[in-house]
């Protein structure tokens, strides 16, 4: 068998290594990014909340009208024999709908092409260190751009439309931060590359509901939150009231929670991780080894291999 | 030798059938939509106007920040290379520049990617028909969407960022009609999938200047407007006074000078070609033959096959 050690991909009925797996460039999901996604982590030797990452992703195969011929139970399936084949116990785990080529020459209708589904899987991604996160990150605010409105392109449906955030990317790359937020065209705080962002004011946690994804991280973080007796206020956020809170923190099932210590030119938390998401983030970690919330990876016959 | 004949992609230094040709699902050109690209037209065995689409290729990975080994001249010589060995008379020649893997497992920072270059041909693209073009074809307003404003992202850098293109043309193609042009958050007419809009009032012709790509073929048809003693104005184009013109036409390098007979349920010019869009619908093509505009595809050593 193949090496799939460093990671494993589903296509077309095969699991292979993450390096030979590629979609045609004439793909739409290429040539037009029409795409839906979505990740889910594999922490321990488990699925964290598979079910509800598995709704979001048929609700996103549904909404961008994709003939994918599996269902979300066939779809389990293939992310239980693919990352059971890979041997990883913490996994990156993202599965993808994607448009397909168009048979027929010329033809610019999208109802005539060939939708597929693949799958693949990585080592779990921390999209801030750990060692950062603990200390408190920092974040550019983008300046050259503006989050792509949700009347443009939907961001509840988990997409690759990522040159806004990429942009923002450079921005603070060059400036020494370590990732960015973008704000909506209104001025409120919307999200960043793969996370959404909080304020915390005494009791209070406040996040967009709007032009962001609704992250299932986000969603685990807020239900942490009333069982921390804060209070949840999910609205838009005007940058104004921002610089105001007394933590910054950010969400992403790549890393958890993530505390803030630095906006711009702003500390936040005495430049540190805050209390309120250093608690939070240690209870997400706790909250992945919950039996409840867990979907152990079946291992599939005789394709195993230990990580 | 390969069948490279319905098709050919140069990739890594090799030229192979067009079937063949495919970008890792990691690549950032994928997951980020992080790609800039162009589209020159061959036609009747020679490139048309190869120096500009170059120069805006070169501008768009320029402005993207991918460095990708290879100038313009590179750049022509690899594209002659697959024309040639491919055979194609007439093609629709892309040339891109994708972000590519990010080596660093983990890391968010787009300078880490080893960004690449590849490019690929197939037979001309016709966006319409050219029966349906000849008639006059109809166009949808968007309804559910509004084009992605350029402060979110450059429609001057031709990407891929088409999400909201393509729910367009999931509108237009329910309600019969053969393509979807946007407007902006204003309520202006911007730009359709892969084309220019333009309306004629009398001997003037308006086309927005303003959240579009500047296309090459809208300027090859802005001199033509020129040389038939028409007036120009590039500006933003409200739909309201769009809706008073007299004709309506596209422009696309697939295909021309494309007249628009219909858009929603109000029909221009008694509901067929306009007499100045079939005009220019002509000149058009004769200009594709003009030499001074015109590079002839160099046939490579021994790889040249006809088609």
């Amino acid at each position: 068998m193949q090496d799939v050690s460093k990671g494993a991909a589903w296509m077309g009925g095969n699991i292979i290594p993450i390096s030979d797996a590629a979609v045609s460039v004439t793909d739409w999901g290429v040539t037009h990014s029409d795409i839906g996604y979505d990740v889910v982590p594999v922490w321990k030797g488990a699925f964290f909340r598979l079910n509800d990452y598995l709704d979001r992703f048929m609700a996103s195969v549904h909404a961008l009208r994709f003939d994918i011929g599996v269902d979300a139970d066939a779809v389990a399936d293939i992310l239980h024999d693919m990352v059971s084949a890979s041997g990883l116990q913490n996994a990156y785990v993202a599965m993808v709908a994607a448009r397909g080529r168009n048979p027929i020459p010329g033809s610019r209708d999208p109802r005539d092409c060939n939708n597929h589904f693949y799958a693949w899987c990585v080592p779990y991604v921390h999209i801030v260190s750990p060692d950062q996160a603990d200390q408190g990150t920092s974040v550019w605010i983008a300046k050259s751009v503006r989050r792509i409105p949700q009347d443009s392109v939907n961001p509840k449906v988990k997409n690759y439309h990522w040159g806004d955030f990429t942009s923002g990317l450079f921005e603070a790359k060059d400036k020494g931060f370590e990732t960015t937020l973008l704000l909506d065209h209104e001025g409120n705080v919307t999200e960043g590359p793969g996370f959404n962002a909080f304020a915390v004011y005494g009791d209070r946690v406040v996040t967009s509901d709007h032009g962001v994804l609704h992250g299932i991280t986000r969603a685990t973080v807020l239900d942490m939150c009333r069982e921390h007796g804060l209070r949840v206020e999910t609205r838009p956020l005007p940058l104004e009231e921002f610089w105001h809170a007394d933590e910054v923190f950010l969400s992403s099932s790549g890393g958890g929670v993530i505390p803030v210590a630095k906006v711009d030119d702003r500390t936040f938390s005495n430049g540190a991780a805050g209390p309120v998401a250093s608690r939070l983030r240690a209870t997400y970690f706790e909250g992945l080894e919950k039996d409840h919330l867990r979907t152990p990876v079946r291992s599939h016959g005789g394709m195993t291999e230990t990580a």
